[in-house]
């Protein structure tokens, strides 16, 4: 079959690949209808976290069932499913609690696995035609038959459940306020999970327009940090106390105004931006070895952390990857009746034999590429068809 | 002052009573601009809870402060403030768990007083021009200055707050369905706020047109229970298994299709209508005395309840009147933030001298009476003059 | 194999039956080594509830894995386990939610499945030397191998976790004050659970000096009913307001002091029990049908409930069997650690051959007999020479 | 009246200053009869944290009422009260939330008030005789008349909610395991909160043997942290995981084994000792400016935090300084019902006069000093009797 194969940074290409096929009784192989590029697939396609060469990218995967292993029980042939990034078993102490980003059994000496990375267990990913799924019963998510939403439930493998991860782990509550840093997809859907949850206010702090103009675009208010002090703003547009809660959706690859990284900058930002007795979701990404960081500290994965002042106000946090299983169902719900419709975030939808140029121009973020999806079975032709419909 | 006094079943009167003045340190005055009149005021006026020749009825209501006594902190003359109809100390150990419904200081020998009743303690009812305010601090909140968002804000004191509180003993959450008995104003604004809180899918059942017509508008799913069988239209549309959550915004005087009173009908519906592991918020009142009830135990407030069903689907339910303290703040914000506008309920605004006619008509319940303000310091032909406007 | 086989009310028989086997992938079969007989076989023994002639008792299982099917993950041969009573997915909307005693997935039509019932599912009881175990990934819990703690380990197949499910649907925490009506297992477990959690003054109400007494060795206060008026004694010592919150550990069989059936006597002193703005956790059992009731309402499962009270109360209440999956970890861990030893509960150990003598007293409630525990490998005379050991 | 007075850097002295008044119709006065020496006066005394030269010490003050104020309801003249140390209002916003630590009306331009600091509000502390005591009804929690349990009564008024909201932060629940950093009284406090609230296993990780005894002795794990490495000892306790949760009673002052201080060194080890998804809570203090820090970012309170390896394991983390009517009233009920006996941590109770030798002595950590009370109207010789007869 076809995939996306990484050869080298800056370089993916579409190659014939092995069939995947049932390996353990609980697996499922799915065709796969929609895979999207995630930011995470840039880190590495940017050489900035490990990947090795000819491996198949894509964690953000939907499809249909085309064969089921004979121990699983509740997914059947012809079933559209859509898979969380992270692979979990279900029935380690974590998944137990509901930390399937956690999981002690898919990805040995671990917490976690997810398709398509070195790391995150032996799970080649779904930017291909077909894919297979581990732990079938408990990782596929079922989907109403047909085409409808098919990008709407895309968006539920991974940046619709992360961004409300960020939302759940502020504890977001209506009425509340919040601001959140970052208008990449993720920020967007943490944005919009606030608004669905009932915040009052939701501030959306970036730079680039295009971005700013979908937050507002959902009802949040948006703040261009290349203007203005986003502290400051945030401060003055809440009565001087800062929001009630707060979202980190850049990580440690923030920059400054003027370009620079400042790894440890948006966090800051965020503890002077919220309230006293605020929290703080973080979903972007921090890491514990960055090569590539702007200091030695930074390279461990150390930063310089206000935690004076975060302890003075008596701010909480939570961090770490999303547990999409957490929230993917009652997320799907909402999109079926039409509560959410989170795929005003994508831009873009080509063929899978497009990817290499698509990654190419989504890693430059040029203007107006905010989320592509991979189509692996749908030719040139009709997408452009498509398009030209919309 | 004058003041709506309570005569003898089914008559009010608009009279000249004393006018209030601080009794406490920690009391203020209030010159009322907002007073609703309440579904919980018919069962008075109708003579069905006991009610006392003299009294002043009105427990919703909002105003400007116009004296504080010299123990206040916070709250100054010329403050709009809306107050809970529940009167709370702020420091009993009710008060301090939130649960402000049930205050042990306010009214001796029982768990929680008001505004304008007999048995919940001596607090003198707002629907009058001025309205003493005990332990001011605590049971005021402060409004923007000025008369924008008067009506939504007037709900803040009972009915949205009640309706709110209904979704959180329910604990309804984003993508949730739910199911609302009875689509009187907490009803709606039960459905309102379940909508608020990202509900997937609310249905509200009920026999009333207008109601449910305003049930439709806010997204909702009408039900009429006069043609339909409402357990059978939930369970169809929920694909069998009946809705996440359900909620009672009916009680004690709940009626059959044939209009009959069955007290328990609305109770025992919703143990069908919800799936098992389900939750029920019971905000409609159920009394431990009821002299007019069809039966001898439903007079003593004992009701044939399907506990073998409940207990079977492993039901969970939680009852009793609101802690209107515990949601008031961030319902405002809502309001002022344009998120919330439960004033979508208010049907009629009417001066002071025309609640007796007001009383009559809502107790009616002729069509289109969903919910009345009272405006105290509004003149009749202002009032006029606003409806022609609008 | 030998197993414990139903006939007819009040007879159940040791007999040979044929060995279970792996049926589906995800399967494991276990060689008992301890099953403890349960105060609902009782009901079943009774012919109370519906039990067909010739199933296998036994529902509170533990033992050594023999044999595993080919899609199990996680468990070897040679592994101890303990097996929650609720047979369970672990992928379904219900198990997700941590709600495995209501699965959707094992009993078809019907939320939850067990061993060795009739109605729930087709899953022979472990009253047995063998027991085949469906979804081994997920209902095993792991023991420390060896045979330590057996006993205490046995109490996690159900009446240890269903006694703590009742302290959570109550969310009995740190400093409270708790009722629980009924000091049998479950009751006393739940007595336990809430000591376990904190409580500072636990109260446990039943009639039988030997289980009161087993109340008073956990520090609980024991109240006889039949010497004394259970409400007013809780009242009286907590300063006439009741407890904070209640646990119903009797359920529909409740009787009153002389004898007679009342089904909704405990739930209704329960009631009058708690103080305003409790909770109640209901585990007792009350059934939609029960054609021995002595009342036609009370055969439907209806019964007169004191909901009026309870409203005006603000009374919160959670029902419905055990999700054992939710808490048997953390218990586990506790046994380990010497931090509890529900044990104390048990006070019979038997062989597989003296079962049926083992019913008949128990459900005599002959004095002593409070919990029975099955040894299907144990010969009689090894049972006795530890008993005179100990 | 007498009272301790700050002089300078190590010198506090008993003078004559003017007996406290009341100022506003909410106070009221008490008479000390317990103040403790709390280790955040150590900060004042050691001159590291701001104290202005005249001002009297103390926060954790209990005593009788003297007089009270006309707008105070529900406390009178002989009761025995017990005062967080926090100063709170009962009416903000933070304080309806139960963040009574962050009140945003007594202390102004900053969330949070206490007795006895510089930069807390206007509230002399209470190592002195009298003690005037704001928003009375709310700051006041009732004890049982007489003298029974006076030790264990004082601890209520800071350390033992704090070790509580430690726990509390961290969630920490039955069946849990817990390690604890710093064995002072808050740590110790801390840790008897996890026992209290059932955690299976609680490791103490300190170097001062007489608290590591302490540990013991309520039934935790001792580390010797100069003894061994205390992240390996909790994994290796732990199968290699790390604990559940975990708890830094330390805070910026923390030193390596060797003496030197590196104030990151608590928080980056607790973020090794826990386990992927475990949760901090952060109740030693972290200061936004500290003159004496061992950095220049130190000095602005930023540290080198490892946020990588924070976020990789899903870690989460509340901080602040305790909220203690969130919980002192439970706790209470613990002593009363005789479940909880925090006065073990208890080594020293002296007149007044004695104040001066005791700092030096405590501030020394001589050894067996760990927790000191004040007894302002206790003799010399009674003290000395007291102590013969123990």
């Amino acid at each position: 079959m076809k995939a996306v194969v990484y050869k080298e940074p800056y370089t993916v290409a579409v190659e014939e690949v092995s069939d995947p096929r049932i390996e353990d009784p609980t697996d499922v192989v799915i065709k796969v209808t929609t895979s999207a590029i995630c930011g995470s697939d840039l880190h590495m396609y940017e050489g900035r976290t490990g990947a090795e060469s000819g491996i198949v990218f894509g964690h953000e995967n939907m499809g249909v069932v085309v064969e089921t292993g004979p121990g699983v029980a509740s997914i059947q042939k012809g079933d559209r499913v859509v898979l969380p990034f992270n692979v979990a078993c279900g029935f380690c102490r974590n998944c137990l609690a509901g930390n399937t980003g956690f999981c002690l059994t898919v990805n040995e000496g671990f917490a976690g696995g997810a398709y398509g990375y070195v790391s995150m267990g032996p799970y080649r990913g779904g930017q291909a035609e077909y894919l297979r799924v581990p732990f079938a019963d408990f990782n596929c998510l079922k989907l109403p038959p047909g085409d409808e939403h098919e990008d709407d439930f895309a968006l539920l493998a991974d940046i619709f459940p992360t961004g409300y991860h960020a939302a759940e782990l502020a504890r977001v509550s209506p009425g509340e306020t919040v601001c959140v840093y970052g208008a990449g997809p993720v920020g967007l859907m943490a944005a919009y999970s606030a608004v669905l949850r009932g915040a009052s206010r939701v501030f959306v702090v970036d730079r680039q327009p295009d971005r700013l103009r979908l937050a507002g675009r959902i009802g949040a208010t948006p703040i261009d940090y290349s203007e203005v002090d986003a502290v400051e703003q945030i401060k003055e547009q809440t009565g001087g106390e800062g929001t009630d809660k707060g979202i980190d959706a850049v990580g440690y690859q923030a920059t400054v105004a003027e370009g620079e990284e400042q790894p440890a900058i948006v966090l800051n930002n965020l503890v002077e931006s919220v309230r006293p007795t605020g929290m703080l979701g973080v979903v972007g990404l921090y890491v514990p070895e960055d090569p590539g960081g702007p200091s030695e500290s930074a390279q461990k994965g150390e930063l310089l952390f206000r935690i004076g002042r975060f302890f003075e106000k008596g701010l909480r946090m939570g961090t770490g990857q999303a547990n999409v299983k957490a929230y993917n169902r009652q997320l799907r719900d909402m999109i079926v009746s039409g509560r959410a419709n989170p795929s005003f975030v994508v831009s873009h939808r080509v063929p899978l034999d497009e990817a290499p140029d698509a990654y190419q121009r989504f890693d430059r973020r040029e203007d107006g590429w905010t989320k592509v999806l991979l189509k692996p079975w749908e030719s040139d032709g009709q997408q452009k068809k498509e398009k030209a419909a919309a």
